[in-house]
């Protein structure tokens, strides 16, 4: 279904994250090796979890930003392998706690670690690797660092609160979901992009660059995330499909589908969303009413517009490999999953 | 019953915190305004959830201790009132926390905020305060600072999921407990009396000093809190009293008695404790298999030992009110709730 929605615009090859990878890939290695020594703990069931979810082949998307920002800055040092390994932490902790609030059983296609091994210890790992990042940062020595990321992990909780609070709420705006998902999803691309550029140390207005780019890919990236919640294969996604539906998530899709919607169908969507009185057959009828609206198709646009703006702040940089690169990584956050 | 263990020792007044609260009071208002301005957000629900606890009326054991431990120093600023906050951030983000993990219906005497807002707001609250906490030690600027408050909330994490896996295990020896317990609690006392320290600038000798007061205290303060879950009235104690035995905790009153029982009681042990197959009138079997071995009195002996051993670490610094008034809060951590 929405392989035709972006076929116009996908170009001839796929886009993939293969060139960034490529060109990051020592670099990567090194991250992955601090990853794994710095999850360690005398109690044994803290690396275990974690590296059930670190191991899991996540795409290591915010990592490979940091990596790619400090290389299109021209960095030639190794502070950005422990910073980038700092990112991958909170970002794993927030996964961890995520899918406590979710009550998720699958996480990047396997069984997601509150699944395994328990609420209370998702809690708690993800409380450890949030404080192991910190201790990284400090190991690091910038203040600024420290800035951006309290910063930014501070923001996360607040998008996540707020998320929260909008669940089964159809009176949700479109300006209140974009707020939720630029602090839940893209204040974390946008600190990661910038700690590539401060540790290169370059002027103001190229870290505000490369901050700009990092917000406008994850603000893209959630909302493709949303999009595929109603409109992907389940094995494509590596996650339950309808999970956002099943929550009463009150995502753009659902956000433009209920506002376009008769009386019947908002009663629907209340009943759905709003009072989560569901039935089997109720997400292929949810599924259905955005197809009818074509609200994934616009989602799907809107990430491409956000994706362009992304593209457009990489402009002011030399035109390396790199940029490239990440120029690509935009399209595959765009057309991912399809 | 309690009581009577106790009175030997106990001072001709009941020691408390007042004269404590007294010398540190200006201190404390601003920490107070810190604490109150510095949780605020955009999402009004964290403020809420965040003030539900520390409005709750927390004796703010630990920020008094950095506050106490700077004035102890000399020291004349006011950065220890943004870090006493911090401290106090992390202890609430790390009581929510726990709350998440015990499902503790009461938490000061008040229905816990999880039992209120639920655990997913309790959750994302608590990486809230704990983010907030990072960004107010980054405004401070000490990295020494940041790397003692990262540690301790590392190891308070790493301490927490230690005693998930004790829990229910009445193989837990002595020696473990005293890790759980110095992780979990003492770090973070250790942390709060080294940071009033560090402001002030004192030598590393000072500082290794004031930190193992804190760690001492921190142990002692936890032995009487494991004491009183069998020992103290409701009232008094401001939480559920039993709430170990009921989760099946394996603290110290429990490891003694079950050393030193019969094969029969042992089998209560293990069906209680292990199986959590428990009727109403296990907690009286108990607690009175406990006074049988007076193990609830040991627990306090030893929490008594260890205050002395915090509070010979005091002697070293100069006879002011502040140090007299710290010795008095060493009596109150051992002496309270009876």
């Amino acid at each position: 279904m929405t392989r035709a929605l972006t076929s116009p615009d996908t170009p001839p090859a796929a886009p993939s994250l293969d060139r960034l990878v490529a060109l990051v890939a020592t670099d990567m290695a090194a991250v992955n090796q601090i990853i794994v020594d710095r999850m360690q703990s005398p109690v044994a069931l803290i690396p275990q979890l974690a590296s059930h979810l670190i191991a899991a082949g996540g795409k290591r998307l915010r990592p490979l930003i940091t990596l790619a920002a400090a290389q299109l800055c021209g960095y030639h040092g190794t502070r950005h392998q422990k910073l980038a390994a700092c990112v991958e932490f909170i970002h794993t902790a927030t996964l961890l706690h995520d899918d406590v609030v979710d009550d998720s059983l699958l996480r990047r296609g396997a069984a997601s670690a509150n699944a395994i091994f328990g609420n209370k210890s998702s809690v708690l790992v993800g409380d450890f690797l949030f404080s192991r990042a910190f201790q990284l940062m400090v190991e690091d020595g910038s203040l600024r660092v420290l800035a951006v990321l309290s910063e930014a992990s501070a923001v996360i909780a607040e998008g996540e609160v707020h998320q929260l609070l909008t669940t089964g709420d159809l009176g949700t705006t479109e300006a209140q979901y974009l707020e939720v998902i630029s602090a839940k999803t893209a204040v974390l691309f946008a600190a990661a992009a910038e700690v590539g550029a401060v540790v290169a140390d370059r002027p103001e207005e190229e870290i505000q660059a490369l901050r700009r780019f990092g917000t406008n890919l994850g603000v893209a990236f959630q909302l493709i995330d949303d999009a595929l919640d109603y409109a992907a294969s389940e094995a494509a996604l590596g996650k339950t499909v309808g999970d956002d539906f099943r929550e009463g998530k009150v995502t753009l899709p659902v956000i433009l589908a209920y506002a376009r919607g008769t009386a019947e169908e908002r009663a629907f969507w209340h009943r759905t969303i709003e009072e989560l009185e569901q039935t089997e057959a109720d997400l292929a009828t949810a599924q259905a009413l955005i197809e009818k609206y074509g609200t994934v198709r616009e989602t799907v646009a809107r990430a491409r517009t956000v994706g362009e703006a992304a593209k457009a702040e990489l402009a002011r940089f030399p035109h390396l490999p790199i940029r490239d690169s990440l120029m690509e990584a935009i399209d595959f956050a765009v057309a991912r999953g399809y």
